[in-house]
C-alpha cells in the first residue's frame, strides 16, 4: 500500500480556536482524520505530522524519501520566506502538492509569493480544510496513473 | 437541479493539439464530457463555453447571473491582464474557482500574478484537466453547504 | 446641431444592479437619459453606447470621427490595462473627457493609474452618474468655446 | 445658507501671470469673483482663500471645520508631497472636492500620485478655471443630497 | 505555393489618416498591395487581415494553423498588454515575425517591452510602412531555408 | 532643573476631536498637563508646542539648542515628508525621541517609513498618549545617565 | 496575579558581550531581573524565556495562550523574516508589544521593516535594555485600562 | 544696477554652528556679507535672505519677479520633497542657480535627487560656501551675455 | 556614389565560430562580402569595421560624419551600457539602423532594453546574418527617398 | 592547536544523493574527511556540524566562540533568509568564510543576494567540494598571519 | 608652479559642431585656451587631454599621480557607467572637481545619476562652456587653501 | 604543459598603492610572481596581463582561445557594467574563474551583482592577493580532472 505524508506548518495546530473567520472551525485532529479515511478509501496510507519548526518540516520531508509516495504540504508562514524548505522538497524527486486554508492571493502582498509552489506539482488555495482533500485526490490521481 | 457555468479563456479550444507537454493531450470537448458527468453525478448540471474574447467571457459571466449558481473559470492569458474580467466577476455573487491547467506560479514570472484570484473563492493551479474536477468538487461542496 | 458620444466600458451595463454601495443605484438607461436631455438643454445631441469588448469600444470611437464633435468615456476595466484604446482616441482629434464613477484613487494601487488620461482633456473621477454630467458640462463649455 | 471653503494652494496666487499655456489666462480674483457668483446662484455662500505656506492651508481646513458644509481645494505643488495637508482633510468630516487645472496625468511622471485624492470625494484634473465649477456643482449636488 | 498571413492590430485600419507624422501617410490597403506584390514576386501568396479586435487576432492566428506557412504582425496596442495574444502565437508553430511602424524604443516607456517578441523568430521597429516589406523578406528567406 | 521640550506637529492640536478611534479622546491640553506633572515629579520642566507650519517646527527645534536638554517630538505628518525637519533636529546636539499615538508600522505603506527617525535616540509607535510618557520617561532615564 | 510573558529571540542570550557598543553593557540575566522587580513593583509576574529557534518562539507565544495576559517580545532577527512568527501573534488574542535594544530605524535598510509590528500593539526601538521597562510600563497600562 | 536674490532655505541660519565638519565654519552673515562684496565687484546688488519656511520661500521667489534679475538659491533639505518651490521658481522667468555646500551626490541616496535643478540653469554642490561664490559668477556672466 | 558604414562591435569577429547555434554559421569576413555586394547591387558603396573597443567605435562613428551617408550597427554588449555611443550617434546627423543577430528580446532581461536605439531610425533584431540585409534595404530606401 | 568549524546548513546531509547534476556526487562524511586531513596538515583540528535547523545553527555558531579560531560555513537556503543568523556571526569575532557548492550568482535571481557575506572574511561559490577546501586554505591563511 | 590636469571624455572632441543647442558652440581648443589662461593668471599650468576611450582616461588619470595637483573631469557618456573610472579617480588622491555642460539633471533620467560624484569634491553641471571655468576657479581655491 | 591566463582589470595595476586599507600592500608584480610560481609547483605556465581598457581586456579573453586551459580574472570595475567583457567570456569556452580582492559583497550595493560571474566556473571574493591563489588552485583541480 502506498503511503502519503501529510505536513502541516506553523499555527496549523492551532486550527478550529485561531481567527475561525480565516481558518475555519475544524481542529487538525477532525481534518487529519477525514483525511486518513479518505486516503484509504483510495488505497492509501496517510501519516499527518505538524511542526512549527522549520527545521523540523526539513527533517520530516528528508525522511519522507525513505517511505512516502507523494506529500501534501500546508506550509503556514514559512510558504513566503523558506528557501530551505524549498530545497528539501526540490532535494526529493517526491510528487509534492501546496495547499493553503485560505485564498492567499487574496490577503496581504507579502502572501502573494510563494517559494514553495515553483518546485510542487501545484498550488491549491482558498477552499478551507476541504482544500486538503482535493489536494489528495489531485496527488492520488497522479500516482495511480505512474 | 443547480447549474454551473464553466467557463475557457483564450487558446484553450487549442487543448490536445497546442503545446501538450505543458496542457497535455486531451481535448477541450473530453475534458468538458468527463466534467458535466462528474457534475451529474453530483446532481448538477454543467454547461461548458469557451471564448478567445475578452469581450464575450465577460458577457457570459454576465449572462451567468441569471441561472448559474456557481463558476469554473480558466482565464488563460486574461489572468494577469483582464481587470474588466476581475469586475465582471466581482459584479456577480456567483461563487467562482479559479483553474489553471499549468502551475502558473513555475513559470515566467509575469504569470505568477492573477487579477483574478483575489474575487474568487480560490485558485488552482497545476494538475492538467484533472484541476477542472477537483475545482468542480470544492465548488459543489461549498454549494452543497450553503 | 453637434453631435457627443457616450461611451460605456465593460460592466457598465450592470449599473444599479451590481455592487451599488461603490456604483450607486441608477441604472445605465437612467443615467443616460438624464444625460440626453442635459445636452439637449445645450443644445446638443448626445448618443450613448456601451460594451463589454475592448474590440467594440475601439470601433465606435474610430467611426465617431465621422460625426462626433466629442467624447465621453468610461473605460471601466480597460482604464488601466488599454495601450489600444488608448492609441485609439490619441488617433482621433475628437475631444475627449475620462470619467470614472467611483474615486478610483482611493480604491486598490492598480486603479491610481489610467492608460487613457493622458490622450483626454482631462478626467473626473469619485461623483457617481452626476460625474458624467460635469464632464459633459466642461466637454460642452470647450465645443462652444471654439 | 451654507457655506462653502475654495481654497488655493501655491503659486495659484500667480494665475493668469505664470505659465498661461498650462494655466490659462484668467486671475485667480475673475476666477473668484465667477465661482462666488455660481455658488450664490445655487444659494451657498464662497469664501475663497488662497497660500503658499502648507501650514496656512492646514489651519484653513481645520477652521472651516466650524462653518463650512464642504471644501474644493487645488493643492498645487502640496499634492503629492503633503501627508499633513491629507491628515488635516481626513480629520475633518467636511465632503472636499480635489480639483487641478491642468491634466496632472499627463504630466511628469511624479504628478500622477496624489496624496490628497484618497480622503476626498472625488478629484477632476485638466479643465483649466471650469473645473473648479464642475467641481462645485458636484460638491453642491452631494450637499443638496444630504 | 505557400502562403503568409499580413496581420494588422487595433487602430491600424486608421493609417494614413491617423498620426501621419509618427505612422505615414499612406493607407492600408495601399500598404497590402505592395506586400502582396512583393511576395507574389517571391513566389509567396500573401493574404492581410485587420482587426481592432484582441480575440480576433487570436482567432486569425488559430485559423492559420490551416494553410499559413509565415505570418507578419503588427499588434499595435496589444504589443505590451497581450499574454493570449503571445499564447496563441507560442501555441502555433508557426515562424512569425514582429513589426512597428514608429520606433517604440524611442516611445514612451510602456512601448518599449513586448509581450509578443519573445515568442516570435525577430522584431522590426521603426521604419514605417517599409518595415513590413523587410519582415516579408526576413520571413521568406527563413521559409526558403527549410 | 533641566528642561525638555515637547513639540507636536501638524493636526495634534485637534486630538480628542479628530478620528478618536485612531488617535484616543483625550485633548492635547490633557495630555500636555499630565506630561508637565509627570516631568516635574522626575525634576524636569516641560514646556509643550504645536504648529501645523513645517517652518514654525523647526524654528522651534532650533531655539530649543538654547534652553533644553532634551526634546519629545511627534511630528505627525511631516515624519514622512521632511527632510528640513530631520536636518534640523540633526543640526542640534539635543537627545529627541519620536512618538507617534498610532502604530505607524500597521497602517498605510507610506506611514511606515519616517525620515526622522534615523536622527533620533529611537521611536515610540501605537500607545495613544501614553506613548508620550514613556517616550518622556526613556529621555529622562538617558539625561540623568550623563 | 496577572502575567506577562518576556521574550527574548536569537542572539540576546549574548547580550553583554556581543557589539556592546551597539546593545548595551548589561547581560540577559541582569535585564531580565530589573524587570521581573519591575513588573512585580506593578503587581504583575514576569516570566522571561530566549531561544534562538524561530520555531521554539512560536511554540513559546502558543503556549502563552493558556496564561498570559500580555507578551514583550523582542524578535531579534526574525522582526524581518517571520511570516510564521508574526502568525503566531496574530493568531493569540494576547496584546502585544515588539522592542528593539537599538534603533533599527537608524541601522541598514533591511532593518527599518518589521513584518511583526503591524500585529503588535506598538513598537518601540532605541532605548537599550530601558526599552523593555517602558514597553512593560505600556502594556501593564493597557491591562489595567481593560 | 541689476539686483540679484540670494535665497537660503532651511537651516541654513545656522551655519558655522551646526555640524562644521560638514556645512563649513563660516557663519550665514560672513557668508552674506563675501558675496555681496563679490557682486557689487562685478555691478551686482545682491539681497540675502534665509527662511525655515517652505511657504514664504515661495513668497520671496514670487515677490522677485518684481526686482530681480537672477536668483540663487540653496533649496536645503526642500530640495528633495518640494514641488511647491520648483513650481514657483518654474513660474517665475527669472535664471535661477541652484547651490549645495556640500556634496549631495556623495551622501544618503535620498539627496541625490534634486526637484529644483530641472527647473533652474544648473545645479553646484559640493565646494562649500564658495560654491555660493561661483554660482554668482556663473549667474552673472549669464545676465551679462543677455 | 553615396557611401555607408557597417559597424560591428565586441566579439563579432569570432562569428562562425562562437556559439553558433546562437549567432549562426558564417564568419564576419562572409557576411560584410554579401552585404557589400548587396549595397553596390544598389549602387551604394559600403565599409565594414569592427571592433571590440567602445572608444573605438566612437572614434568610427565621429568620422564617418566626413564621408558617410548613412550606418548599420550592431553594437553587440555595448547596446545595454554605452551612453557614449549613444550621444555619438546623436552627435551625428547620419541616418543609423540598429540589428542585432539574436532576438534580444529572447533573452535575458538585461538584453532587451538598448540605450542606442532611441537614437536610431529603427531596430532590427533575431534574422541573423540576414538581418544586416534588411536593415541595409531600409537604410538604403531611406537614403534614396531624400 | 587551534581549532576550526565547519558548519553545513539544510540540507547538505543529503550531498551525493540529492541532485547531482548540480551538487556533485560525494557525500557529505566524504568530503569532511578530506577536509580533516587538508586542516591536520596544516596542523588544524577541524569539526564538522551540520543541521536543518536554523536555530541549531545559530547556537554552534555561539558555541563556538569558546573554541573556535575560526569557521566555514555554507548556510544552505538559509543564506538568503536568515538576519539571525548573520547577527549570530556579526555577534562573534571569529573570522568566518562562507562557501557554496553552486555558482550561486549563475542561479535564480533569489540566490545572488546573501545576508550572510557582509559579516564574512569573503564568499566562495562554485567549485563544488572543493570550495570547501580552498575556504580552509584562505582561513588558515589569515589565522597564521595573526 | 601647481599644475592642473582637465581631462574631457567621449564627444566632447565634437564641440561646437554637435547639437550646439544642447553643448553650446565654442570648440574644444578654444575652450581650452580660455582656460589656460584662466589658470595662468591664477599662477597654475592647466593641461588639457581628451579622449573617447574609457580605459584611456583611466590611464591619464593614474598617470597624473605624478605631476597634477587637481583635476578637473568631463566624463561625458561615463559618467553615468564607469564604475573603473570612478576607481581611478578614487585611487588617486588628487582633488578632482566633475563638470558638465548641460544640466544633466534635466535630461533623460538615466542622466541624473553620476557614478563619478561621489568620488569628488563635488559637481557642477548646466553653464556650458562657463562650468570649466568656475570648476577651475573652486579648485583653486581648494588647492590654495592647502 | 598546460598553459593559464591571469588577467587583472582596471586600476590592478596601482595595487600596493592604492587604497592599501582595501586592497592590500603587495605590488601586482610581486603577486604575479608569486602565482607564476604557485602554477609551476603544479605544472602549470602561467601569463600575466592587465589593461584598463574594456577593449584590451575582451581582445586578450578572444586570443586566449588559442593558446590557455584556463583564466583567471579580475575585471575591477568592469565586473559590474560589461555585457561585452561578459560575452567575450561565454564565446569561449574556457573554464574562468573570477576574483575580487576586497569582499564585493560587503561594499556599496552596486557592487554586489557581478555581469561576469555566471558565465564563470565560480567566484572568489574577499581574500585579498591569496584570492587569487586559491582561484589558480580551484583551477588547476578542474583541469587535472578533465
Amino acid at each position: 500500500m502506498l503511503r502519503i505524508l501529510l505536513l502541516h506548518g506553523p499555527n496549523l495546530n492551532l486550527l478550529g480556536t485561531r481567527e475561525p473567520e480565516i481558518y475555519g472551525a475544524m481542529t487538525l485532529d477532525e481534518i487529519n482524520s477525514r483525511l486518513v479515511a479518505f486516503a484509504a478509501d483510495h488505497d492509501f496510507m496517510l501519516t499527518a505530522k505538524q511542526s512549527n519548526h522549520e527545521g523540523v518540516l526539513i527533517d520530516y520531508i528528508q525522511e519522507a524519501r525513505d517511505w512516502a509516495a507523494g506529500v501534501v504540504i500546508n506550509p503556514g508562514g514559512y510558504t513566503h520566506t523558506s528557501v530551505a524548505l524549498r530545497d528539501a522538497i526540490a532535494g526529493t524527486s517526491i510528487p509534492t502538492v501546496e495547499v493553503h486554508l485560505s485564498n492567499i492571493h487574496a490577503r496581504e502582498e507579502f502572501r502573494h509569493k510563494s517559494l514553495i509552489a515553483p518546485v510542487c506539482m501545484g498550488q491549491i488555495s482558498g477552499f478551507g480544510w476541504y482544500g486538503y482533500q482535493i489536494a489528495l485526490d489531485a496527488l492520488i490521481q497522479r500516482l495511480k496513473q505512474k
